[in-house]
This record gives structure tokens, C-alpha cells and sequence, in this order.
């Protein structure tokens, strides 16, 4: 028996079970069918964070519609870390670029928040969530990350859960520099980052999250990091030092 | 005596002495005139590695020329950490992010290196470099990177400087996590960091690198990450760990 290789990797929400059927939904089909040139018989990965990973055969393909038959299995379901993003929504091609690189360094879950300087912009969930879909299937997580309705920064301190260390991306120089700051922590505590927008925080803003009991300030260098590049590059910091890349790639 | 502050910073190559004026380009004028709608009198920022930063007053602004008078030093010439980024070149819009925020991060010199599995990108050198201006301008930094040519990653490493060390992201797992290979590093060493194409190194290329006293090999978690987010995450958990984020923000 030669070992099948999977041509792609799909998110695929519905329960994954061994000789069962999933159907794909219409930007899939277009994908298997029109981009990757597939048709009935062709293998493919499909998966999600609640079964794990399998590999399917495909069934039928249609123009609009798909099935696939779930066949053994890949990879079990794990536990994933999920650092949450905070972040003060910025223009379209740059939250695109932040949503895709955030999933691939394994963000949980992306939380708009309008902070006093948020510049106003339309936040289109449902594209943000495609491009998240798109970072996961090619960077071989299981999970997808949640993407938040945007909320006022209050309301979402407000309701913090108190297990979460919230870290303050904080361009004043107001906290340690970021290493510092992350090598305090409890290995393997639940976090968040929180990045301001583009004109920075206000000192009110300031003063009542370093008032928080959650709350760690980081500094991120002496360079004005565009608020995007800001949130990526302290995840990676994060990651690095106090996240799942201390423990090295699964083979 | 009110102090003045600069409407914008603009990259300026030549000499920066007080009271002496000095030429900006078509590009220049277009943007004070145009889209920053400035007249003479108006007072921006002009800076370079060699001389520093100083406030600037307009003197002329015609439709593809003008000049600045150079006035008072805002911030003398510093020497700045400039690790080099090792890439095989990826097609534009990726390319152009990466500079952008490779050049926020701190990148020294941005170095294109053809591997075996390298797909041949035209590179246009000097649309990066403006785009590498532009993020210098934004961020604050003093100097421009360069972008060099792009060479054949055996060339590039026997021209190899042996003090520098080169940092080898190395997505088969072949390395340490990268926050235990960095900690290893003599604090303030130069230093370049190396990301291969999306394809990956080839097998030979790994084991010729492995064997080079000034090689580090690093793993970047347990995601498959494109070029791109490699080459930008690794930037960031060096300068966080062992790079010039250490050091807090400049005031």
C-alpha cells in the first residue's frame, strides 16, 4: 500500500469521522476544481480543531458544491496555545496582512478595539475570517482563529478574564523592554496582546491599564513601529520567548 | 523663541551642515508641495546616518525641485545594530511588505540570495529602495538599508565576514528554538539572519551550512510559515532577545 499524499488542506467545520461524507462549500469546490485542477478520487486534508486531521477522498465536484469521504486519520486534535490580539482596527490591505501573518504565528483570537485616536474603519469579519481560514490551511494548524466584534477598549478590560496576563505593547517607553517583561511570567499562562493605533494611546488610556492587575507594559525598541508591524513583531517576541515555539517543530 | 516643529522627515543624502542649503528631489517636492500642501518657510526634518537629523526650513518648492536650509541639529549621528536579512527573493507585493517592515525592524542590509529551489523573481532594487526611504523616514531611524544584489548563496558565503554571525532559520527543525540559539549568542555581536525560499533549503544546502563556524541553526516554532512571516518574526525575537530592543526606547 503506497502512502497517499494530499494535494491541499482544508478547513472543513463538520464532524470528521472515518467512512463518512462532508460536503465543501462553493469557494472549495472552485478551488480543488478550477485552481488545483482535481477531480473525483483526488486526495485532499481536510480539517478542524475539534477532530484533528484526515485525509479525504474526493467524491463528487461540482461547479458550486463538493463531497469528500473521510478516510484514516493524520493528526489527533491537541491543545493549541491561543494568544488573543488586541488591536485598534487600521486600513484594509494591512489588517489583511496582520490577519493572515497573526494566524500563521498562531493566534487565538483577534479583538478589534476602539481605543480614543481608533481612526473609524469598516471591519469586514466575514473577509477577515477567509484570509484566517486561508493562513491556517497553508500553515498546517488545526484551529482557526476567532475573529471578535469590534468593542470599545472599556468594555473589553470590563469583562477580562482573570487568568489572561493582558501585555501592553506601550510605545512611550513606559514598560520594560519586551524580553524582560516576558521573561517574568508563569510559563504557559493564558495571554493577550495589546497594540494601540497608529496615533498611539492617550495618557488617560495609559494610566488606567497600568492601574490593571493583569496588565504587563513591554517596550518594543527604540524605532515608531507602524501599529501592525508592532503587533507582529511582539507576538513573535512572544512566541519566541514565553509561546509554542520554545518547544520546536512537530515533526 | 517658540520651537518648531517639522511637518515631516525626508532622507537627505547630502552633506547636513547648519546654514548651508541643500537640494531635494522631484519626489521630495512633489510630496511637500502636494500632499503635504507646504510653502516655503515651512519647517520639516532632514537626516542621514553620517550627519544626523536637523530641522530644515523650506526655501524653494518648485513643481520638480526645491531646497531647504539646514538649521539646528535635532539628533547627532549614532551608531546603529544592523543585522543583515539573507532571503531568497519572493514575488513584489510580498518583497515590498517585507522591506517595509524589515526596515522598522532595524535591518542593516537587505541581502538576496538565489538557493537551489529559489524561483527566479525579477528584483527591482530601486523600487525597494524607496521603499526602504520611506520606512526609514516613518520609523525614525537615521540610516537607509541597503539592498544589494541578489547573488548565489555560495558566493555570499565565501565572501562571509567572520565576525558576524549568521543565524540560519531552518524550518526543518534542525535547530534550537530560536530564544535558546539566541541566548547563546556573545551579547552585541553583528549578525545577519538567513530564511529560505517557500520551497525550503535543499538537503545539501542544510548539511553545507550546518558545517560553517558561523552558523547558528534556529527553529521557528511548529507552524509552516511563508518567506516572508519567517524572515519577519525571526528578525523580531533576535531584536528582542539579543538586538537593540534591549535597550528600551530612544526619548
Amino acid at each position: 500500500m503506497t502512502k497517499e499524499r494530499a494535494a491541499t488542506r482544508l478547513h472543513l467545520p463538520a464532524a470528521l469521522v472515518a467512512g463518512v461524507a462532508v460536503e465543501i462549500d462553493a469557494a472549495q469546490a472552485h478551488r480543488l476544481r478550477h485552481v488545483l485542477r482535481l477531480g473525483p478520487g483526488a486526495m485532499v486534508a481536510g480539517f478542524n480543531a475539534r477532530d484533528g486531521e484526515f485525509l479525504c477522498r474526493v467524491a463528487e465536484l461540482g461547479r458550486n458544491r463538493g463531497s469528500l469521504v473521510v478516510e484514516t486519520r493524520l493528526r489527533a486534535a491537541a491543545p493549541e496555545a491561543d494568544p488573543w490580539l488586541l488591536f485598534a482596527p487600521i486600513k484594509r490591505l494591512r489588517l489583511d496582512w496582520l490577519v493572515e501573518k497573526g494566524t500563521e504565528l498562531g493566534i487565538g483570537a483577534f479583538v478589534p478595539v476602539m481605543t480614543e485616536r481608533t481612526q473609524p474603519e469598516r471591519l469586514n469579519r466575514e473577509r477577515l475570517l477567509a484570509h484566517a481560514i486561508a493562513a491556517a490551511e497553508q500553515c498546517e494548524r488545526l484551529s482557526v482563529p476567532d475573529i471578535r466584534e469590534p468593542a470599545p477598549l472599556p468594555q473589553v478590560l470590563a469583562a477580562w478574564p482573570a487568568d489572561r496576563r493582558l501585555i501592553l505593547c506601550d510605545e512611550t517607553g513606559g514598560g520594560a523592554p519586551i524580553a524582560a517583561a516576558l521573561a517574568g511570567l508563569e510559563p504557559g499562562v493564558p495571554a493577550a496582546l495589546l497594540v494601540g493605533p497608529e496615533g498611539g494611546f492617550a495618557q488617560t488610556e495609559l494610566d488606567a491599564l497600568a492601574n490593571l492587575p493583569f496588565v504587563t507594559r513591554a517596550g518594543l525598541g527604540p524605532r515608531v513601529l507602524r501599529a501592525e508591524t508592532a503587533a507582529l513583531a511582539a507576538l513573535a517576541a512572544f512566541q519566541a520567548i514565553a509561546g509554542d515555539w520554545r518547544a520546536g517543530r512537530r515533526r
